[in-house]
């Protein structure tokens, strides 16, 4: 949780009115988002999300996440719409930051999600996968196989410091995956960083997704590789059996993976434990003690690798054939 | 900022029911807040701020500070309303914490006060303090004079290491005020804590004042005082004479302040600059530097201490007779 950069009243009046929505009546920053710096902005005109880009996102790529978010939104896709300035300009400047300003988005994100929650998130991810076509630009997954490998050479001598053997674990998966890793799988854009904080419902029902300041293009089986890490766990690390097969078969409902995915599935899902084991282990050494933000647990991604090694099928995953 | 303890989506839908709120839609730690977990919450009814009490709030005391807001709503002072659950009570319990469900009030508050604002916080104080009348609870002010002693004794040990002859200066003025501070001024509630970031406008009009967490009884002057410290000094930490003047007119246009309460202000000014020298100094020296709120420069306050003491008269604050 995080107000990186502070905001005055003069200067966020001043954009307000560059973006033609109406007088502004009330900003809180949001103790949530560990990249940038979110503002719930109140208006005459409505609700909406000031983000400051901190140093995490490369500003470069910011015409790749907001064109896609538009696209999307142009597709039915329920997410943030970037609002445009008088300028016609989706992006501008505030307090030394780049920032956008976006459309709220109703929801809150399950923090204990049911199967209900996992099936809906697999529909989604699939209408997600399904709308990126003809996204015309693209942006190479820097988190990828290549990426992991430059990655772990930051911190591999300090990487028993997080946990005994971890070194060695990782070691050991790199060396499978650069076997292993499928390379012609059905791919397009992908959302990256499918948690549940990414993730908005209302009542029972999905309302939007958010965060695509991971998005880029890789095969769609890995992005449903993550939703599995990230959604069909329990707290106690096991896997949920019943809400892997509610993802997996909400996700084929809309689109059917092929035999090669199916099969690949397994070094899919051993693949995006390790890319979050990966930047936890790394944050974890390198975050100041004072940060704002308090590092994720990379154990929890140690117990999902040493789980998906185990698997000797992708039928574990109740991933069956769709007649 | 801080968001001290986090809130299921379970636990919020709960709660929402409880107060017959509608549907929850959506939910957002906010980052402001030193003493307590603040979220703002959207439901089908409205937007309401959900306040977990925090360590640092005495929940003994929370029929005082409810039961004033509630009082001052009544006489038509602008702030937020606590709302009653189905059971007809402001107080629940949520996430291990006492909590309370608060309307929303629009506004913003003003990052670099101006003269216009020092007059429209003047009126809302004296506005506060004449509808605080009648209100039948009494709390007696933690933080007055005996309260400084104590808070000194804890850390005049080592007040050098905040600034070299931090000790001996508040030593020498807790010497003087022992003296010169006035008994029998006239008194009420009074909020105690009415800095800029707890009075909120849209546009230039003053929308309602927040946070009644020091809210006691004590000499009505003495809030006066502390508005002043907060609101009539520049970032250099000069004294701003039109600032001075607007919120003391502003004040002095609904009740005029007696000849005793003129003749006490320069006293009463050195008081109030102490109060948040000896909280901010304290606190600077007892926070956990991996807090998530970083304590305020107790600097500030040693500026204004001293060009109190070098006052000779009520008039350089702009303080006349009025006729």
């Amino acid at each position: 949780m995080a107000v990186y950069t502070e905001v005055t009243d003069d200067e966020l009046t001043r954009l307000i009115a560059d973006y033609g929505l109406g007088e502004l009546l009330s900003y809180k920053g949001i103790a949530e988002g560990v990249e940038n710096t979110n503002f719930l902005v109140h208006t005459s005109k409505g609700i909406f999300i000031l983000t400051l880009y901190e140093r995490r996102v490369d500003t470069a790529d910011l015409p790749f996440f907001l064109g896609l978010i538009e696209h999307l939104n142009r597709k039915g896709i329920s997410c943030p719409l970037p609002v445009r300035n008088r300028a016609g300009e989706v992006l501008t400047r505030i307090a030394g930051r780049t920032a956008a300003v976006m459309t709220f988005l109703e929801g809150v994100w399950p923090r204990r999600p049911k199967a209900h929650h996992c099936a809906a998130v697999g529909r989604a991810l699939a209408e997600l996968h399904l709308a990126g076509e003809g996204f015309p630009l693209t942006r190479r997954n820097a988190l990828g196989l290549e990426g992991w490998h430059t990655l772990f050479e930051r911190f591999s001598a300090r990487a028993d410091e997080v946990a005994p053997g971890l070194g060695t674990l990782i070691a050991y998966e790199l060396a499978y995956l650069d076997r292993a890793w499928p390379k012609s799988l059905p791919s397009g854009v992908i959302h990256a960083d499918l948690f549940p904080d990414n993730v908005f419902f209302v009542g029972e029902t999905l309302s939007g997704i958010i965060d695509f300041y991971f998005a880029c293009n890789d095969a769609w089986a890995y992005d449903l590789a993550i939703c599995l890490n990230a959604w069909c766990f329990e707290p106690d690390f096991a896997f949920n059996a019943t809400k892997g097969r509610a993802l997996l078969s909400a996700y084929q409902s809309l689109r059917p993976l092929s035999a090669a995915e199916r099969q690949a599935f397994p070094v899919l899902t051993r693949g995006a434990a390790l890319r979050f084991l990966l930047t936890r282990a790394h944050d974890w050494l390198h975050t100041d003690r004072n940060a704002l933000v308090k590092p994720h647990d990379p154990n929890a991604y140690v117990r999902r690798l040493r789980f998906h090694q185990e698997v000797q099928s992708p039928s574990e995953y109740g991933l069956e054939t769709v007649a």
